[in-house]
């Protein structure tokens, strides 16, 4: 007789719903960081020469909806981080909301038990659903952290990070 | 007759052990980023009026220890950053690293159903055992993500974060 104990290799510690929804409260705050930018120093400021953190948010746009459109559809997407479009605040915050959409979106059609399954992401990046998607959301808090360094450098107060 | 298909709102997207596993690459490149940092400017090096990264550390130092053992042993922890005995980068290592062996100790104790259970972190901060580990390891990310603009305003190259 077989018995109904599951695996405790992998038994759930979160589900894909509770998943979507703590990286969209961080999305949500990630948008209040950019917001907080003054227009021209979201372009422009930069420290120890790095990137200003408009571009870290084209690279954080780059990944996240193209990354879940690959895992959700199958299709290889291609890391594409010209922005040229988003040259200004609005812009940018205008395509952030589109991603936002477009993860739930795609997340929907994402079934449990892909998350385990091995992907090439962008064709490039081996990992499985699970990693691939953690990498996503660990990418964004590390620039955020980042664009926090640079607002208080520029005197401004950020959000507080465990607002979400 | 019954079916055994699991509820999709709880099936498992990641297990108790690669959760793990996920938390100690990352404190194993946080290692490194402490590592990275000249010893004076560990403990005195600051931008825009923010914490030097040693402090920034006995704060994660606080956090990840004794709150993997506050949910394994259902005893409630202070939060206590107080850690005067760091005075040294080689004395904050050997925290960290002690702290690496207690996370792996106590989470051993953690039941699979235990991270769905409701939570009073440190006495103070509702949520469940999964709100509150996930929101441990983030906040690693997001300070460690400032140490990084630290370093590259020292220039320091800093450990690759992809690297883990």
């Amino acid at each position: 007789m077989e018995t109904m104990i599951p695996n405790p290799t992998t038994a759930p510690v979160i589900s894909s719903q509770d998943l979507l929804k703590h990286w969209q409260a961080h999305r949500g705050l990630t948008r209040r960081v950019i917001d907080a930018f003054p227009e021209k120093e979201l372009f422009e400021f930069s420290i120890g020469g790095m990137r200003p953190f408009s571009k870290m948010v084209y690279e954080l746009l780059a990944i996240a909806a193209p990354g879940v459109k690959e895992i959700a559809t199958g299709t290889s997407e291609e890391l594409k981080e010209d922005l040229s479009q988003a040259t200004t605040k609005d812009k940018i915050l205008a395509l952030w909301d589109e991603a936002t959409a477009a993860i739930d979106q795609y997340w929907a059609l994402i079934p449990d038990e892909k998350f385990q399954e091995k992907i090439m992401a962008f064709g490039q990046y081996e990992g499985t659903v699970i990693s691939s998607v953690l990498y996503y959301i660990d990418n964004e808090i590390h620039h955020r952290g980042q664009g926090y360094v640079y607002l208080r450098a520029l005197g401004v107060e950020p959000p507080n990070f465990w607002e979400r």
